[in-house]
């Protein structure tokens, strides 16, 4: 074989560009098989059909899990899944420098993967009606495959994880897009997940508990509170899309939508640069220097451990519990875990401008506990404004109050969402989009940035910038076009 | 001000094109002040001028350094620049899944950066001559700022360093590339520098010990051996290029040139989609699993420690040893610091081929022991061939033996390149271009792919995906064309 038949065999030179306006179409295509209030139907169907029960019980009493000897850390049994152990952080420069805390460490990468296939000429994504025992709701939308590896190689016995052979390799399908994204680093350990979206030709088997939905339907529950899942938003955050054309009919909300629309253009002139935008980032991680060190549980200041629970002795932040779940359709139908329960829910905004014509997005650049990479890029307001209660105005992070006063009608998105309900209790969260008003002061404080929804999508194709509230409000600005 | 004002006075729309076709110029750019062998005379009067020494001693008595009692590591006084430490390694899946290494642990993310300016309209790099203990011919052409944290917040109490308020915010200059990128993830832990180019349009004071240079001076000091300094290669790494036009007279070399000027090409046809090349790195990432532990260097197995160095218990890998340096004109006049002395050469191939009219060069996915995210890209061949000595021909790393044996005419570079004075002792390591034959097997093992030099200029864009010696190997690419 020739360099040029091997050319030809594999090129593929419009892909990434053919990719972007093929998940444009589905986010405006119906779906071939139900639409998205009978798939909220099919979920609560779902949910009492298998009648899941989630209970409270002491840590002490967690089958398959126990406190180290030596070090007070949780772990499992079969020494996969996850442990909590305790963690010493150094930052500076900052205002807090140095503090001890418990985390969640799980050092595989995972995947969260959703199949694609076109019906009717659209791409139509597999979903699962999944039950996680954090979820208020118990059930949502989650991907396909939403599976650890110790899930994958099968650790606990279980039954096979339905679809996996399509996402790892040798596999059939065409990978669309593929990257290592990160999850709550205040929380986890250098956390990452594989997230990837697959496409097949072939006839797929629908088995029970899964659908077929189009973006559009997608978009549409994701406006909801508490049904499309977080494993489910990151995996839809690094979907590209391009430029869709106009609606064909005038709306009070031309002005926003129009500039939203072009802020997904490559070409739409952007405030700054792609390589502004990297600078930007780079100088924020060379700002700060971040130590981690794994410590004893047992030795984490400021933290306490009964048999119950694991908690800070002001009850702050957030604390670790066990539970007990009955399910019948899970890989394994009955387990216990620990989970971690935050002290409050959080707040997660993003502020957007039409500057030029063009949509951006005000990110901030944080540091935190668990990053892999000292910082990540964040929403415009990252924060649980509980801690903040009892601070003046000018000790409380920058736009939370500019936030909670916004008009109602500058609210473009507003919903609760779960966090990660494999590993969280009840981390619903307040995500908002808001378009500031016209005096919105230009100058920003260090560490932020007007940035396009395009130069978010360059981004996301890379991996492991935005966290995961970013990326969930990016697969939420999707919505409003 | 009004947005739109906001937008005219920042909007540089098209600045990231624009810094490409500069450093191009810039690489076919005659310089304004003296000729690259003028340069090479003036390294020479530099070295003889400050008659520096280095001279070996053993490592317990290097002043202002200790052995901590508690775990035997290695450590300056200060507690800044860096430590010796123990590192337990897990790597699965691998043939070797367990061990035990010295490493050198330096948190802090240092600077290398250079500093342009226009000089009769061409891009002059500020470069610096300096000296570095472990280098063989001590001085070497460098960036014009090379500083770790604990350097430019003037820890050892030595002299400023010049031109670094062009590198630190608030700066005056204009940022063209910005990016953190790592170093040698087998003998530092984690370790990442900024690499940073800043162009400035204001008069520049030239120091003793500095010169302005053009990309084309430049480049033609990087075919020679031990010029160039690493840090220098890596800065040079990140500068993007658009395709040059072609040379006015035709040469032998035309149809490879020629391929290599496409390979710059955005618009050049690719065997693999961006996407794809990003999937392939995902994909590596998934793969592994590395635990990473400090250890107390004291219990590192196999590794033995004497008042005179650490090293190996059969002499393999490195040794840690100790020098004492004299020298004019550094910060410090004098000092005394541990180096890490390898055992033996590195190989660093770059096997490259014309597909469909278009270089590609061919990388590898490779985990590292000290690497921050599992697995980098590096060259086709990058190994110790003394390590493999005794081993059967498919026992030894993939390529090898075929670059080994490639003939003389289809080697397009060679040059002897040291690798980081400051911490490594004639860590002096042969660097290859090779063109394949065209009967080169098409199937590749896992983990490898061909990508253009376009893709490796994007990835560099965003930094962390290439490790060192690639990154070296790119710029020595650049001198091709």
């Amino acid at each position: 074989m020739s360099p040029t038949s091997l050319f030809a065999q594999r090129a593929k030179p419009d892909d990434d560009t053919r990719t972007a306006r093929r998940f444009t179409e589905s986010a405006s295509g119906d779906g071939a098989f139900m639409t998205a209030s009978q798939c909220l139907a099919w979920l609560d169907a779902h949910r009492e059909q298998w009648s899941y029960s989630v209970e409270r019980v002491p840590l002490q009493e967690l089958d398959g899990w126990y406190f180290a000897m030596d070090t007070g850390n949780l772990a499992h049994r079969s020494g996969r899944f996850f442990t909590i152990e305790g963690l010493r952080v150094n930052l500076s420069p900052a205002r807090t420098t140095a503090w001890h805390q418990p985390i969640i460490v799980q050092r595989e990468i995972g995947i969260l993967g959703i199949l694609v296939k076109e019906f009717d000429g659209v791409l139509h994504c597999l979903m699962q009606a999944k039950m996680e025992p954090g979820n208020s709701n118990l059930v949502q939308l989650s991907p396909t495959v939403q599976a650890t590896r110790s899930n994958y190689t099968r650790v606990h016995q279980g039954a096979a994880i339905p679809y996996l052979e399509y996402f790892t390799a040798p596999r059939e399908t065409t990978v669309l897009v593929d990257s290592l994204q990160s999850e709550q680093a205040g929380w986890f350990l250098h956390k990452r997940n594989r997230n990837i979206v697959v496409e097949t030709t072939e006839d797929v088997e629908l088995r029970d508990g899964f659908c077929w939905l189009t973006l559009k339907q997608i978009h549409e529950l994701l406006r909801l509170d508490d049904v499309v899942n977080m494993d489910a938003r990151t995996v839809l955050s690094i979907m590209p899309f391009a430029p869709p054309s106009a609606p064909p009919r005038a709306t009070a909300d031309d002005a926003y939508t129009e500039a939203l629309r072009r802020s997904l253009d490559p070409q739409a002139p952007a405030l700054h640069s792609l390589s502004d935008v990297l600078s930007w980032i780079t100088e924020s991680k060379a700002r700060y220097e971040l130590t981690q060190r794994l410590i004893p549980l047992l030795d984490t200041a400021d933290w306490h451990r009964d048999g119950d629970r694991i908690a800070h002795r002001e009850g702050e932040y957030f604390s670790i519990v066990g539970v007990d779940i009955q399910a019948g359709n899970r890989e394994v139908g009955t387990w216990m875990q620990p989970l971690l329960l935050p002290a409050a829910p959080g707040l997660l905004v993003l502020l957007t401008r039409r500057i030029n014509g063009v949509l951006h997005v005000l990110l901030q650049t944080r540091p935190a506990a668990g990053a892999l990479d000292i910082v990540e890029v964040g929403p415009t307001v990252h924060c649980t404004p509980h801690t903040y209660r009892q601070l003046d105005p000018d000790e409380r992070p920058r736009y939370l109050d500019y936030a909670l006063g916004a008009a109602e009608d500058r609210v473009r998105y507003q919903a609760r969402l779960s966090e990660e309900g494999g590993r969280f209790l009840n981390a619903d969260n307040s995500y908002r989009i808001i378009e500031v008003d016209d005096d919105f002061p230009l100058e920003l404080p260090d560490g932020h940035l007007w940035l396009t929804a395009h130069q978010l999508m360059t981004l996301q194709q890379f991996g492991n910038f935005l966290n995961v509230e970013a990326r969930t409000l990016l697969a939420c600005l999707h919505t409003l076009w």
